[in-house]
């Protein structure tokens, strides 16, 4: 009996009749542990309403208002369940990031957390309240609010489990646990009761959207259980961690939020242009996979999310390039030693407007 | 040419096509100063749209709870507007309420300012950048977030001009100016070029959605002149200053945001349960206005805001009243030294639903 981290999902918060499943499970879940941390995502699609509007304002925002626009969601789904938890009669507190002592480092819009100072959730822990923590967000060495990028609500949960030494760690989403697929696409996508760490990166890595990426990192290197379920059933649910490894299948990934940048010149490429253009890449925290370069020709793939970005910093610094976008859909296949078996599957990509790559990473 | 502060309400910024209008004219001020502070309120109706929401959930929701709330609305329109100040070309950052520094007592959702660390907005300002603060909250020593109730940011406003030593303070609405009386009831009402803060500080006691109380008691106590002007024309405007008071009928102001608690007790009421009841009221940070005792009944004036917070509070703590809730009207006359010429108006007050009462202040 001491402490649990409840991390709550934007479709779990989506209304007031959801808020009131999720509070009830919260109640329930007290009498496994003294100590309850609640992390919560912002409600239902509020953050891509947010994005929206911020991107009618400006095609490519700053990243810090960003940060500072986008941390509203989990604020106000924070403050909501604990008006919630003490409308029901247990004593709650809403803490934002910056609260919750989150600190992070200055990258806006992907920011790392770099300590927790848990002295406030401790104390109001001590006061025997729930602390409801509004995920995603930190705030860093300027005092300006920061966050983790899509899914960093997992990452705060995941955090805190390490932070606050606390004994489990459950991440409640929409779905009962973790899929060999996407059960949306494929029916016969099979729940896993567990999985290694490794190979959750790897689903991660592939674009699935199960766990924000670093949350796994962090579990990993804490040794900490991580527990996927559902909030709206008592069944299933997927236990990630340090497990033994065997050689099967255990899941596919479709990602469809990958764009393919070229840069073509009339003239051939210098070693020195093509180490400047990857710097510059790197020094606006641009996420780049499989950088190529040919004579007269950059290639590279970024996600979707950043291409405005990328655009604009590629129009203004190198004007002498033509610049293309492609959209990529990868589909990875992901499990323990499978890459002796898959070395027939061969990665084949077109220059139509959508490409299939069939990319193993074992 | 140093620093000017431009306040916009909730109607300036209620969308995006507004807040480029709010825009050009931060743009256009420009060249009245160097340093340019913008405050804001929330988009429109957001700040009644979280309200509904949370009593939703619950019918009294903590106070502390709702203060962190509802601060998001104002932290959505300050990182939106400096987005779109940056698109437009002009360097400009927002800061939420603690970011600016605005440090405040502890009584939530009707905090009072107790000083401002400008640090951070001179630093901003050094650096040319247009700053914009999120209005109506500010944090205090327990590191909570509070608000200063409703119209809070023309506070937030006069205090920075304070603060800051501002050459003016502009406060930018959907009207033109301080009126006679409510242009939407009284076609004839008449626009003032002028009005002294003795008199706007009745005009805002009396119910006008004017400006803030509390910005009108530090522009007078600091002799800092307030400027109320319209967001969407150049003409107009009212100047709120240290100005010789003539007698004369300066406006009329109905107010329908109060409510009248009767509690009725079948025994005679002590003077020392009456005094708990009035100590009990204020503790609990509820505005009282007309207290009054008679044999068996206490009656007084309340917001109607706080009507469920008192209903509540009596009901739990003195279970043998019964007590009795009654919508009232008030009309008030205001203007400098016209309580001569108004003795003749009697004060009358029926027990119907809807109480008028002519109210002469002065």
């Amino acid at each position: 009996m001491n402490t649990i981290i409840l991390k709550f999902g934007g479709t779990s918060v989506a209304d007031n009749i959801k808020l009131n499943v999720v509070a009830k499970k919260i109640i329930d879940l007290k009498k496994e542990a003294n100590n309850i941390v609640v992390v919560v995502s912002a409600q239902g699609k509020r953050t891509n309403q947010l994005i929206k509007e911020a991107q009618e304002l400006s095609a490519i925002p700053q990243e810090r208002e960003m940060d500072m626009l986008l941390a509203t969601g989990e604020q106000v789904t924070a403050a909501k369940l604990s008006i919630l938890l003490n409308r029901k009669g247990h004593q709650a507190i809403a803490l934002t990031g910056w609260q919750a002592g989150i600190v992070t480092n200055t990258i806006h819009t992907s920011a790392k957390i770099e300590k927790i100072n848990t002295k406030r959730i401790e104390e109001e822990l001590k006061k025997e309240k729930i602390v409801v923590v509004a995920g995603f967000q930190g705030v860093n060495e300027n005092a300006d609010i920061t966050t983790l990028g899509r899914g960093g609500s997992d990452t705060t949960a995941v955090a805190l489990q390490v932070a606050l030494k606390a004994d489990k760690c459950y991440i409640f989403s929409d779905v009962d646990g973790i899929y060999s697929a996407d059960p949306n696409m494929i029916t016969v996508a099979k729940r896993l009761d567990e999985i290694s760490f490794n190979e959750m990166q790897e689903v991660a890595d592939a674009g699935a959207k199960v766990l924000h990426n670093r949350c796994i990192q962090i579990g990993k290197k804490f040794n900490c259980d991580i527990i996927a379920k559902s909030t709206f059933s008592e069944e299933g649910g997927t236990k990630i961690c340090q497990q033994i490894e065997t050689a099967e299948v255990k899941s596919i990934v479709k990602n469809e939020k990958l764009e393919v940048i070229q840069m073509e010149k009339k003239e051939n490429i210098q070693e020195t242009q093509t180490y400047d253009i990857y710097q510059n890449l790197l020094q606006n925290n641009i996420i780049v996979e499989t950088f190529q370069k040919e004579e007269k020709q950059i290639q590279f793939r970024i996600k979707k999310e950043q291409q405005n970005k990328v655009q604009e910093l590629l129009e203004s610094k190198y004007p002498d390039y033509e610049i293309k976008q492609k959209e990529l859909v990868k589909l990875s296949i992901v499990g323990y030693g499978i890459i002796q078996d898959a070395r027939c599957i061969k990665s084949s990509s077109r220059n139509t407007k959508k490409t299939q790559n069939r990319n193993n990473r074992y």
